[in-house]
């Protein structure tokens, strides 16, 4: 199984953290050894860190969870593979330019024998979540004007990924900068974090933290992941199907699609 | 002024003893302090460290200087910005998909005003090298089939490159991971290095390596940059309008075209 972990906020926060729980399933408390990726936005760049290595022993991992790289943006994930092999190309999230934004994409599941629609983005790996990904921009590119509104937007990209989750476990991370959409399969959690802030304590790592004394009171901070990260907190579950669409730090549109009830656990 | 560094070689080699040449003229022994970043392939796969700061006192440079990675090719700038604000968005190199491979363009130089022709390739920042680079894929998605020879698509990129610089200094790195495009408007110099090797000592910090015990006998690793790294080795001068293909270490074309004088340093 592979895990995903996204922030939304609504000032630029680091996501120290949550990655420090995260980083630890990478061959630690759990089994996704097989690489590790992360994506900050910072205006319209975006800075990316993939290895196709364990993330719990990495040094470059270690400098991610010490080194405060502040974002309003961020989507992450910790590989255990099965389709495509061990290697860098493989390693999400992926990334392309589309309509002069950087977009990127994760993907927890498994489409068996996916292939990309012929058009403008070819996957350079073998995994099936970039052909999905290619699959996904090519289908928008064609089919969505660069001017059309957001709303038209979003409705193409929601019907896409019922598309795509009827065809497997396919439980989707997706932004280009300016709003993060998830998109729930089978497994997804959220939470909200906002004043009056707290202390919290990671699953997986003796860390605790008091956000109180790293805010400020007008900060809004959402994190989304395959499974809650700390033990003192109350996350929210999505429904299967369910979608949300964040963008600094609270959700600004939802919904519910039909999906297949794929209960066991989703494998990629 | 910006500065250029990129390397070919016929086995996974690192390039920490060059970066930290170069991570020295990056706001300590040269003023290019408003940015780098640096490109390894491995494999089809890319692995990519930008910052909009200093790589003299940056944590992450310092990382990438003492942590191998082990590379066929890279490609690596530090900046001084002129055209484009310093930002994330504005830092090289910058990474495109093209035809299931990632391109990567650093560029030194400046060409005012420059805007790309329209195409599936647009800028996320405001440089002029991003502008270009997006300029040549759209005309090399236009002119080339996919399934050209490799002699018709290095003929259209040197065809390029050399309109651009008709317009202004434009010295460039440009790889597919396969092959390194490097072509001089008018500052490049190169090194290749082979058995038998010997020590070499940085121009820009008191480092010493002695690359035979780093290496063995059949090792060829060249370095290509905008000036020599290095104070006890010969490096060999590019000719302005001289270009260089490498793969694996060596060139494996080249050739010359006309090119404008501009004698005056390059200033981005």
């Amino acid at each position: 199984m592979c895990e995903l972990l996204a922030m939304s906020a609504n000032t630029p926060t680091d996501l120290c953290f949550s990655f420090t729980g995260l980083t630890r399933r990478g061959g630690d408390t759990g089994p996704h050894a097989d690489g590790w990726g992360i994506a900050f936005y910072e205006g319209r760049g975006v800075r990316v860190f993939h290895e196709p290595a364990a993330s719990a022993s990495s040094r470059i991992a270690e400098v991610v969870q010490t080194h405060p790289i502040k974002s309003e943006a961020a989507v992450c994930h910790i590989r255990q593979a099965n389709v495509g092999g061990v290697s860098l190309e493989n390693t999400h999230p992926f990334i392309r330019e589309l309509w002069g934004r950087y977009w990127t994409f994760a993907h927890n599941g498994q489409i068996e024998g996916f292939e990309a629609r012929a058009g403008v983005y070819q996957p350079v790996g073998n995994t099936d979540s970039e052909h999905i990904f290619c699959d996904l921009l090519n289908r928008l590119r064609s089919e969505v004007p660069r001017t059309a509104p957001e709303t038209t937007l979003l409705e193409a990209i929601v019907a896409a990924a019922e598309e795509y989750a009827q065809l497997g476990v396919f439980n989707l991370l997706l932004s280009n900068g300016d709003w993060l959409l998830t998109f729930c399969s089978t497994r997804m959690v959220a939470i909200t974090r906002r004043a009056p802030f707290g202390p919290a304590r990671l699953k997986d790592a003796d860390v605790t933290v008091d956000f109180e004394s790293q805010t400020t009171p007008r900060d809004i901070v959402s994190v989304i992941a395959t499974e809650p990260l700390t033990s003192d907190e109350r996350w929210d579950h999505y429904r299967p199907g369910e979608w949300r669409l964040w963008r600094k730090g609270e959700v600004v549109s939802q919904g519910l699609v039909g999906v297949p009830d794929l209960a066991h656990p989703a494998p990629g």
